[in-house]
């Protein structure tokens, strides 16, 4: 490679400002790492919320960007880290924050997050960085494995095939674009040039499916029922398989197109698992009534949060009928020692994805196919993308599959001791099936009471649980209030479930002396 | 805060794997940053393009994950992307990189994405981390300030104000729903149920408008034209403002409802910048010939890369007529030295935005906003979001408007001088207007000889540029072949552009020798 010596003395590019010499990255890099390590470590004695101030920070900021550099920013900077935004963030690495779903990281992840950034490369297509788009078609097949997926949603499957998403709701979405182009693409095969399709998922299905419907024009606003069905559960949270065959047998009956049906593997309220199998004999029942050999519609398997513990055999029946479905995606940024942001999403039909995504003409889409490599533009909403799949790689290396079964195990054990210490205080009550490590109680009684038991507790700010309603009974009466214990955080041990309990249980005696 | 010492002895969460203590991060961070010190040093020494081996790193990985931790993890690591990963890339962060618009990084926001990383927190609503969220807010009306953008579009106005998109063609979305959801409105309001929405943007606009109306089911394909217009451009590629008017006045003559225009400033082929205020007044003149008072439909600018010259006041003409605007994208992960993903993203209408994109019922809606907390979550189609505000905060500090200007205006004095140089040489010509610091040019003659010229230069490896077609001229004569040179990585200075051009004339000669 020859490297021409012509430099011609003027070199008028931009200057070399101090803080942009790549030499300084070691020991800058080394000064952050040891912030997050002292921040990580004072997790456990900080208080999981901050104080509620809303304008809090903004009164505190310059109104006005400063107009040169400063002049030793650092030190500065680290001040204010302190000072400014530590105090105000929910401390979502806090071992007793049980709030959400967890936002898992681990040491390798983060690593990783910095080589992605200074690498910081755009493998928007296989071109603008092939060993990127290579290394995550390895990784997705090799989580594939992990998670007991069939061979069909892999990349050894010939129109099959995985790729990172930022969000679940973002894989949602894309499913619903490819469900959608599929279902026209055959309508427009049986010469019918306008069908009205409709989506089918579940009353405790995340919003995320209702927010696609929207974005991809099947649904004006969240209340919307033209085309979107949400079916009833069973108490627990499970979707009703028989109530979605019926929906589906009243769309086809009436001349609609099911085109799209949302299952979830652990609902956000009550972690509920919906039965695949079980809807995919509902759907196929449905279809068969009106002539069709199957289901004609995408099936999609929402698992963002659940799916993680099918690292570990013993939750593999979870995904039972699976093999049925058209896509499914799983986060390992939930729980799974990868940071924010990492879905994974698998579709065994790219074609379908692609064909709803790809601005490449038609006419000219068998050209860029025959080069027989993967453009994951085309998987996705956005154009440009980030290389994460370097923290799989490296979560993979430094934890094997052996380590992420241990994590996950030693959450759901957290989560059986959490149960049974609610179980063994008669004044509470668990209120639906534990699937994995979501805990939900309350206190026996009116709901009031349990509001305000997680009124005390916010107060405290010490720990952070959520609330929600159970699905609503029969005739539509509301649903009971519940509390959620989410476990998995990453620093979560069970010192912390315990002294969690100690503090629920302190409150309880404050609420229910207050309400006798 | 009471820590109550009630630990109990049995300690059964996950265990600590040596590769998950936060002690470690600070030498393994210190490790990775020289890692990437020694990377973006050897850039200037590397090819910019890897070999183009379909298929080579899936040859070299494993076919299954590790099932145990690596004994030593990261020594292998290192070796592995020394000799498995980093020979696949395409380095964008190179200096002679001119294939895309660029992808800058910097030392200050490659440290905001490890301390990001190491936070992790997930800032979907101001409660799940309200410091992020004050942050973002802060951020933005910095950098409208920094882009001269009006106060209407700022926090200070009631109803407007910025965010973080990932990417352009997320914020195109993202408007695309706002401005459906307000033109469906208006039309309820009007007793209209069904509307016919048209959506306009120039041949020349980015893909990402195209995929965004079939992401929104506006388009059923790329070439579908049932909603969408693409408005013919000037030779240089900038829309006929006139154009745009009839193709909405026919519209509205037919009884359609224009609801969306998408102007671009800084077009990816040639860099050409619509006339905001030529095309506002063109949209208003036709909405008064059908008694509307003005447009009443969204006017989106895609600003994505040269919307970060606007940093300096000499570029700001590019936004006159911006104050008539409903939203804007500037990238400053292209040219403003933050790391990808990072597109800002302003709106003069947040209850439209909030409106397409809350899950919130609208009963529910007043509750929410009572709090007059911004929840991002609404303003964008993902639920969690990275705190990335923290790069944008960190880069201002340390370079400050002033080294961001300095930046802009190094990059722009090289694409004056690459410019010269071609026009210098009589082989070559120029063949759009330059706007910042993309330049287009080509061999004379036939279009041959140029694409001959690139897969010289791309078999070589050393240099990336890349092509286009002009638009096509009157008639629909095809556009001519041209080269582009888009000037704007972190690294590149003038010296890189003397090396490039002495590199582009070796390869002419050859071209020209053979073609003689």
């Amino acid at each position: 490679m020859p490297h021409p010596s012509s430099h011609s003395g003027h070199d008028r590019g931009p200057t070399e400002p101090a803080s942009n010499t790549p030499a300084d990255l070691p020991h800058l890099a080394q000064q952050a790492a040891a912030f997050l390590a002292d921040y990580l470590t004072s997790l456990e004695r900080r208080p999981v919320l901050p104080e509620p101030h809303p304008g809090r920070l903004l009164e505190r900021l310059p109104s006005l960007p400063p107009e040169v550099p400063e002049a030793d920013p650092w030190a500065a900077i680290y001040e204010d880290l302190d000072r400014l935004i530590v105090p105000g963030l929910t401390h979502w690495q806090s071992p007793r924050f049980f709030g959400y779903f967890p936002c898992n990281h681990s040491v390798p992840a983060i690593v990783a997050e910095l080589l992605s950034a200074g690498l910081n490369v755009n493998a928007m297509l296989w071109a603008t960085s092939p060993a990127a788009t290579e290394l995550e078609q390895r990784t997705l097949d090799w989580f594939a494995h992990a998670f007991g997926l069939p061979e069909s949603f892999t990349f050894a499957a010939t129109n099959a095939g995985g790729c990172i998403q930022g969000t679940a709701s973002e894989a949602t979405l894309a499913a619903l674009c490819a469900a959608r182009h599929r279902a026209r693409a055959a309508a427009r095969a049986r010469g019918r040039t306008t069908v009205h399709l409709t989506l089918y998922t579940s009353e405790q299905a995340h919003s995320s499916v209702t927010k696609a419907a929207m974005i991809a024009g099947l649904a004006d606003g969240p209340e919307d029922r033209t085309h979107l069905r949400l079916i009833p559960t069973d108490p627990a949270g499970a979707i009703l398989a028989e109530a979605l065959g019926q929906s589906v047998r009243a769309d086809l009956a009436g001349g609609l197109v099911p085109a799209f049906a949302t299952l979830t593997v652990g609902t956000t309220g009550t972690e509920a698992v919906d039965s695949i199998a079980a809807c995919v004999r509902a759907l196929d029942d449905a279809a068969r009534a009106f002539g069709h050999e199957r289901f004609p519609g995408w099936v999609h398997v929402d698992a963002a949060f659940t799916g993680a513990a099918l690292v570990c055999p013993e939750f593999r029946r979870f995904f039972s009928g699976i093999e049925r479905a058209d896509s499914v995606c799983i986060n390992p940024h939930k729980w799974l020692l990868t940071n924010f942001d990492c879905d994974l999403f698998w579709t065994r039909d790219r074609a379908a994805l692609t064909g709803a995504l790809s601005i490449t003409p038609e006419y000219l889409r068998t050209a860029s196919d025959a080069a027989d490599v993967v453009n994951y533009r085309d998987w996705q909403v956005p154009l440009g993308r980030r290389f994460r799949a370097l923290k799989l790689w490296l979560v993979l290396r430094c934890f094997g599959l052996s380590g992420l079964r241990e994590h996950i195990r030693g959450h759901v054990a957290c989560a059986e001791r959490f149960e049974s210490l609610v179980r063994a205080d008669p004044r509470f009550e668990i209120t639906a099936p534990r699937t994995t490590s979501l805990v939900c109680f309350r206190l026996c009684g009116e709901d009031g009471r349990s509001e305000r038991l997680l009124s005390e507790l916010n107060a405290e700010r010490h720990v952070l649980l959520s609330h929600t309603r159970l699905p609503s009974g029969p005739g539509g009466t509301p649903g009971r209030y519940t509390l959620r214990c989410a476990i998995g955080a990453t620093l979560t041990r069970q010192r912390h479930i315990d002294e969690t309990w100690a503090h629920i249980t302190r409150a309880a005696d404050r609420v229910l002396r207050h309400s006798a």
